[in-house]
Order: structure tokens, then sequence, then C-alpha cells
């Protein structure tokens, strides 16, 4: 299982120096929508110009403009980057295609996607899926990854996926018990943390160990 | 009826000299997702400050962290902010919330929204809404406003609506006849026109003739 670390609501410095204090414990870096959006593609070249060994996720979250905004991603030096499964199918398509040509990777983040949206997009067999509770979704009804969102029901065992929203070394410790997704992400649980390097340690130990 | 200039796929230098061109003949000035993606929130800060008489739209597209979002973009120098319809409905009342707060304004963008989620919607009133065929969907497609999306019939008459996706001269005039939207949003007619200035004006006269 890979630990993904998302760094969101930071700026660029303090994200490279929080990185640094956990990287002996996370697999790869997720730059979140929010410094794209407030430092733009500088947020993805700096991360990566500082950890040009791990794996970096540029959250996108793209709607629209695929092959352009998908390009500027992994120009700036992105190996991942996100669509949104809500989009229509013709930018998944054209993600699919600049990654495909660029040998990069797209993941499709099912945030409030329907079942019959989620089905169509597990045709896209190359993408990793993310099972997602979005931040606004937890903060309104204090939902987490406890089961009430079930989208892996639909994956088969060579469906490559990561869950996301609200995971802490608890709830990480159930669900890879029960689902067991690729990919694990965490954001607050690590960076809000008072000893981020200790909370990074010790979900990464869960992942190793199960406890 | 409002003309927007939609800016995408240019740097900042380049979005400020073109909007100069323009200026006399379009009404509101948006900053486009691939502007904000690719060099953050400086991309609205400068054109506030080039064009601090005209209502600057920060196309957004937020899918979540809504509060964080918008009072980025209000802060930056929006006075209108985008987010997409296909998001959980918490992300919409928090947006909401900040441009209340902030004397500020939402436009909800429909692209790819269902009808039952685009019903639901309309409960936002003091919101503008978008009706959107994508630059993804126009470039598999051919598919332009010609009436295969027709969103607004579910509008009142009180509803703020706009509409954007490869909008001409022609189809404005005829837009102008049927459906008159509040606000029309024009990109490469004018970003990508031999004479932009020429372009836009004969925009603008199509709005205030109806030719």
């Amino acid at each position: 299982m890979i630990l993904q670390l998302a760094l969101d609501r930071m700026d660029i410095a303090e994200a490279v120096r929080l990185t640094k204090e956990v990287e002996d414990f996370i697999d790869w870096i997720e730059v979140g929508t929010s410094l794209i959006k407030e430092f733009g593609m500088k947020s993805v070249k700096e991360l990566k110009q500082a950890f040009p060994d791990k794996r970096i996720v540029a959250d996108m979250k793209t709607m629209d403009n695929a092959r352009y905004e998908f390009e500027m991603a992994f120009e700036a030096g992105a190996d991942v980057a996100t669509v949104m499964g809500v989009s229509p199918l013709v930018t998944m398509d054209a993600c699919m295609e600049v990654a495909s040509r660029m040998d990069k990777t797209v993941m499709i983040d099912l945030m409030n996607a329907q079942e019959d949206q989620v089905r169509k997009l597990l045709t896209y067999r190359e993408a990793v899926f993310c099972v997602h509770v979005s931040k606004d979704e937890q903060e309104a009804w204090g939902a987490k990854h406890s089961g009430e969102k079930k989208e892996w029901q639909f994956f088969d065992p060579f469906v490559q996926w990561a869950i996301a929203g609200g995971i802490t070394a608890a709830s990480l410790a159930h669900l890879r018990k029960t689902s067991n997704p690729s990919i694990v992400i965490v954001g607050s649980a690590i960076t809000k943390a008072k000893n981020p390097a200790k909370a990074a340690n010790e979900l990464k130990q869960v992942i190793q160990k199960g406890e």
C-alpha cells in the first residue's frame, strides 16, 4: 500500500519544509488543488525539484481543457495528475491520451460521481481511481470513510485505487483489513499533527504491520 | 446583456495586452482556469490591477474546499468566482456563504450537470447560472450552443444566467432572439481573431442592435 501525503492550505516553502520532516515515511507527494490555484505550476515544479525521487501527484481536478492542463502539469514535473470523474467522458479520453504519450498516470477522482458514471469510468483501466469524501462533505456531515461510500464494490482486483478524505491511523487500520486500497491519501492527520514525523511513522507502521 | 471576455491559454502579460485592445467593447473579464492553474492568484490580482473598473470573474471551477478557494479568489480581486454544479451541495452552500459575507457573486457552472442536479441548484437564487458546453466537448463533437443543451428551460425570468462554449457573432445573434441570456461568455471568437477589437465590436453590436 502506497502512502500519499496531501499538501493543502499552506505556502510552497511550508510544503517543502513539512515534507522533509516526513519524507522517510511517505511514498507519493500530492500538490493539493489549493496550492495549484494559489501559486500555479510553480508549486508542482518546486516540490519536484525538492523531492526528485518521489512521485509527485498534481491535484489538478481537471474538468475541461484536459490536454492543456495535463501537459502543463506533467511538464512542470508531475508524475500523476487528477481529473474529476464527473467531467464529460471526452475529457477523460484526452487525459488518458496525454498520460499515455508522456508515460505518466491519470488519477480519476470519483468525488460526487453517481453509480452509473463510476461504472462507465471503469473502462479506463490504466487509470488510478480515487474514492473521495470531500473536505466540504467531511465538515458538513462529519463523514469519513467508515463505509458510507463504497465505490470500491465496483472495482475488480486489477483496478488500482486510492482512498481520500479524513483518514487517520485508526481508520487506516480498519481500511487495511476491509477494502485494502492500493493507495491511501492522508492530509491533515499528518500536516496538522503536533509531530508530523511521528504521525506519518504511525501510518506507515499500520500499512506495514496492520497495527 | 453583459459581454464577458474569457482569457485562456496565454500568459498574464498577453491577457492584459489583449484585454486593453478590446476593453471598450467588453463588460466583464474572466481569468480562465488555465491562467489560474498555471500562474495562481497572481493572474487574478494583475488583471484586477490593470482593469480596476471592470468586474473580474475568477474561473476557479471549485469542486471542494470552497471557503478557502472563494476567499482566496475574492481577496485577490475577483468580483465573481465559479463553482461546479456537479459538486456536492454543501460546497455550493459554502460558496454562497463566502460571497454573501464578502458582497461578491457566485457563478454556478452547469457543465455536465444532470437535470436533477440543475433543478436542485435553482434554489441558489442569488447565484448566476452558467450553461456551458465545455471546450473538450466542442472539440470532440463540434458541439456549440445550437440548442442541443437547453438547461435554460428550467430557469424562471428572475434567474440570472450566462452561456459559454464556442459562441460567435452569428450564434450570438440567434441566442439573443431565442433564449436571451443575461451574460454571454466569449473566448476564442475574440482572443483568436485576427483583429480582436473588431471581433469584440461586432459582438457588442449584435448585443446592442441584434444584428
